[in-house]
């Protein structure tokens, strides 16, 4: 198990546990094995868009994390890198970090707002006849395409070895058929997913 | 001037000048003194879906960094935060550094598809009718309106000093208008580009 700063307390998480950019801070903290208060937001009941919440992240979105009562830290992939600054999660090398940081950006980029917005449609929204399905898809199949060529060749994302790019990708990967993605014609990509699964810490994400 | 590391060779970037995207790389070269060799790539060509463009980014995006012979770095922030490595451009503290972080993820997810595509759409494709733009629009002005917020408050994005969160977000939103966006509602970030502009080595996009 990697070795982080030990926290003086609970680490504070206000996230949804159903959502991928969620439970990737849930995977960062059980696999470096730091204690945390999970307090549940609702998405749907408005619950990012109060004075409260946007108070923490004018954003008004989820996941954020509290690092003391005045200081608060939203994105999801920022979120990782300060939990496993300083841990083997993230490498120390300045290429091996930029290359990590290159796929969390390429999952904010080019893969969360087609397999993550498609998941949504289909299970919170329950639209699946939504006409932006067809356009997300393409693009989600593209990102899963950019995947399955890298993992072809190397067994992690970055370093040779699982990190917080790997915890960044699997989120919602390892739920791309809720957003209506077949991953049998990924087989890279399956094989990644299983050695994210044996990694101490790695759990499934909630369902919906 | 910041202090990074002096590289062996001029680095050499694959890019396109009138691309915000690109022209981060630009400034943090420049701002951090570093000699480059820039190859110019014309996207409406199709020079970035070439076999030997997408041999160094498999995902077929502008800019690339090379790092030798065999080594490509991809995602313009990923480039920001390898080249400002060890420099006082990113912070070494881990809360400076993560909130830096915080803000180039904010900048590739909820405002660069909003604010940079509206300016694609309007200066490269001249579809100034195009459907997509009136969405495009709220979402840039809500961007906008969250860097308003924290602007309001404090100098620079991160660390309380300009640093690689200020080149990404400086990029799209100092040539916002060519987006349709109209910046006089904004204030906060019309002082904030002027701190940007007032660096050394900080220069205005190219037009299309």
């Amino acid at each position: 198990m990697p070795h982080p700063l030990p926290p003086l307390l609970p680490h504070r998480v206000y996230g949804t546990s159903s959502s991928g950019n969620c439970h990737k801070v849930r995977l960062a903290l059980d696999v470096l094995g730091l204690p945390c208060r999970w307090h549940e937001v609702d998405i749907l009941k408005g619950e990012t868009r109060t004075p409260e919440f946007l108070a923490m992240n004018p954003n008004g979105q989820v996941p954020v994390l509290q690092i003391d009562d005045h200081t608060f830290l939203a994105e999801s992939n920022a979120i990782l890198c300060y939990l496993a600054d300083g841990s083997s999660l993230w490498p120390g090398d300045r290429l091996a970090r930029a290359q990590a940081l290159r796929w969390m950006f390429f999952e904010q980029y080019s893969h969360e707002p087609a397999i993550a917005v498609a998941r949504f449609i289909r299970m919170f929204q329950k639209q699946n006849d939504d006409p932006r399905l067809a356009e997300l898809t393409r693009r989600g199949r593209a990102a899963l395409a950019v995947m399955e060529q890298h993992l072809g060749r190397q067994p992690f994302f970055a370093a040779g070895r699982f990190s917080i790019a790997d915890i960044a990708l699997f989120a919602y990967t390892h739920r791309a058929d809720e957003g209506g993605f077949d991953l049998a014609g990924y087989p890279a990509v399956r094989g990644w997913l299983d050695r994210c699964r044996a990694q101490p810490g790695v759990t499934e994400m909630p369902a919906p």
